[in-house]
């Protein structure tokens, strides 16, 4: 991330762009799933999926069987795409209307995860970043659930975020309007945890108890 | 939607692949972006948008100056993906976590929309699908705004949705283990409006008032 490829450079809103690794590492961590996509007979395709961060990579899962973990592993170009949603913006006009937001691009190919250990180690940060401190907890993996199961790592070498913020920008004859404008921010939440038939009567591990 | 294409069938989980109109609305409806992806020198990109659907199309907006719009309106093949994340699916083993999704991917061609009183409505659903019943609230668009703006529909046509609902599914010889295993769902929130500096002393209208 510290060159910016020309074709990532985009055409309008340049300032929109971003490039270092705060920015990028910081969408990437809250983000629960990516949209990968992929080129199969000249034809696009895009599937979501959940993802983890862990150093300057990020790792995807999935069965040996699925198709498009098969089509991705050959190290064919994807592009993987990651999108925080922060707010409504309500401009008083529908043009200037806008949505703040953070989003990932980034450009790659898959590099097949193979070694044993290495591949336990992806499912564990993936576990922990979906539901923190959990990995400890659980049942411990198999090796035949490992083998089952393909870990994909991307780099990042061609990742850039692109951030929207702050308040709708509306034309300078508009803004004496008495009409309302501003922003509705948007915020993902974590209910209360839903036991199910085989834990009623277990106790809600701490990690989980933020949730409650 | 009432046959379903060959290249549509999913590999696996296939129960899990929907074809049915009101599935596929239902999702539509409720997201507020889309992710649409495309092939350019045969190499994948993707962009997040807003979109609406009305009837059996959805509808996209852009600057007439977007490179994203003026790749896409050349009628090149799409892909759009839509993803809802409703439940963190937490298992006794890590290996069958999962996540509650409902999803729809459509397959199409953007066919622009020329007409400026079509463009004018496409305009006006968006905005109202966002915040509810806004349009004739705001500054009447002007016609220089409409024709800096491209609208792109997409038939629904090529259109299936992917849902998993319900509690994990642990192997039978895990479902007696003391640990904790359900769902803990998610869900965006709108939150209470923040007025910018030109409306501190405008009352906010009646349509955003269950922000509050």
């Amino acid at each position: 991330m510290s060159s910016i490829p020309p074709h990532l450079v985009p055409s309008r809103l340049a300032k929109r762009a971003q490039f270092d690794k705060d920015s990028i590492y910081g969408i990437l961590d809250e983000a629960l799933f990516c949209t990968i996509s992929y080129v199969s007979d000249g034809k696009p395709f895009s599937i979501p999926t959940a993802f983890v961060r862990y150093e300057d990579k990020i790792y995807v899962h999935g069965s040996v069987g699925s198709h498009f973990i098969r089509e991705i592993e050959k190290g064919i170009p994807v592009c993987i795409s990651v999108t925080l949603m922060d707010a409504l913006v309500v401009a008083k006009s529908a043009f200037h209307h806008s949505i703040n937001y953070r989003s990932v691009v980034i450009f790659g190919v898959a590099e097949k995860v193979e070694d044993i250990a290495d591949k336990k180690a992806a499912f564990e940060w993936l576990a922990n970043k979906i539901v923190p401190d959990s990995w400890n907890y659980l049942r411990p993996v198999k090796d035949n659930e490992i083998n089952k199961t393909t870990a994909l790592a991307f780099s990042l070498t061609e990742a850039s975020a692109k951030i929207r913020t702050g308040m709708p920008i509306d034309e300078e004859e508009d803004q004496e309007l008495p009409i309302w404008s501003g922003i509705i921010p948007l915020q993902i939440v974590r209910q209360k945890p839903e036991a199910d038939s085989f834990s009623r009567n277990i106790s809600l591990p701490v990690h989980l108890e933020s949730n409650e």
